[in-house]
């Protein structure tokens, strides 16, 4: 890749992990800004006019061009790499994964680890205190569904590590912190001990 | 194309509709079965087992595999076509606001069409009551980025349609059916013109 790769990030973030773990994977080096989220800076003048008009991290900018969404960042990442099956239903079944984290895992599971351990539960507002029942029930079927399709299988698609699994390997493994537990779930604590032991494996800061 | 393709959806549901409107386009035939969500056909033994163990549809069974996820059975379908760009970054960018779609749009426009049409709205329960104000501002918020994006541009990535286009018009173009209005928004509205006169459309039953 001839484009210099700067990840715009909170390092606090797993959103932002997984930009960075595949890229460690891969050995790709990537140059880090980091923001802070619970301060703001991703939602001033400049960072909504340059970098995300979202106002949101984690935003993979590849020399001018600027492209959010964790997931596709992931995506353009591994592009021609052993993290993508070749096999066109495999690939397809590797994004289901990618969709179903974005739309059925992170809103409830990364969400409440944002509230429980960087907002703290007394601080959180009443629409928050209103939608954590609903967000642990949702979070934790989830994490069931999960844990079922991993009964059967060391990888979440095909043979070996795939981006389905470096984007649910975040907040997954850190879920205890937003209140969830694993205990229930010993083929979901197999398959992060799987991961990591990958060869290039770091761990969230 | 060797193996039979089946969706297994709901006519009610954009994002049952987004992989007809992409098998449209390309000219793809889809054998179809039907599924009424709202008498929980989608959650049957036989369907939990069967089809798609998260109980949700659409899902595009591929000879004797099932993929579950709208966005993913899209790429599936429009894997080597016109509608996926063969820029890297363009491909990407592409899949940034797929991701989008599921993430901040559908969550909040799509399901204000299914509370406000399908279940009405003196039928919402309390919970649902208390998140219609917090869905409205975020879809409202999602809808208005998108008219930013598309004020300087026709189509969402690059010089021609392609599924970030597919993926995000079925429930923008339907959703004043959950309240929203698209009278501010000219370049959403000219962009929905532009799709519907696209070679192949088929419209939402």
């Amino acid at each position: 890749m001839a484009d210099a790769l700067i990840l715009h990030e909170d390092p606090c973030s797993g959103n932002c992990h997984k930009i960075k773990l595949t890229a460690a994977l891969l050995g790709i080096p990537l140059e880090l800004r980091q923001y802070d989220i619970s301060k703001g800076e991703t939602r001033t003048p400049e960072f909504l006019a340059g970098v995300n008009p979202h106002g949101r991290i984690p935003v993979l900018q590849v020399g001018t061009r600027f492209l959010p969404e964790s997931n596709a960042a992931c995506w353009f990442l591994a592009e021609g790499s052993r993290l993508i099956p070749n096999d066109p239903f495999a690939r397809a079944d590797m994004l289901r994964w990618m969709f179903f984290e974005q739309y059925s895992h992170e809103p409830n599971v990364a969400t409440l680890r944002f509230w429980m351990k960087f907002v703290g539960e007394d601080a959180l507002t009443e629409q928050q205190r209103f939608l954590v029942p609903l967000k642990r029930a949702a979070g934790e079927e989830a994490l069931a569904l999960l844990d079922r399709h991993l009964q059967a299988r060391s990888w979440m698609v095909g043979e070996t590590i795939s981006l389905a699994d470096v984007v649910l390997y975040p907040y997954t493994s850190k879920c205890a912190e937003g209140g969830f537990s694993l205990d229930g779930f010993a083929a979901i604590r197999d398959w992060i001990d799987r991961i990591e032991s990958a060869h290039g494996f770091i761990a969230m800061e």
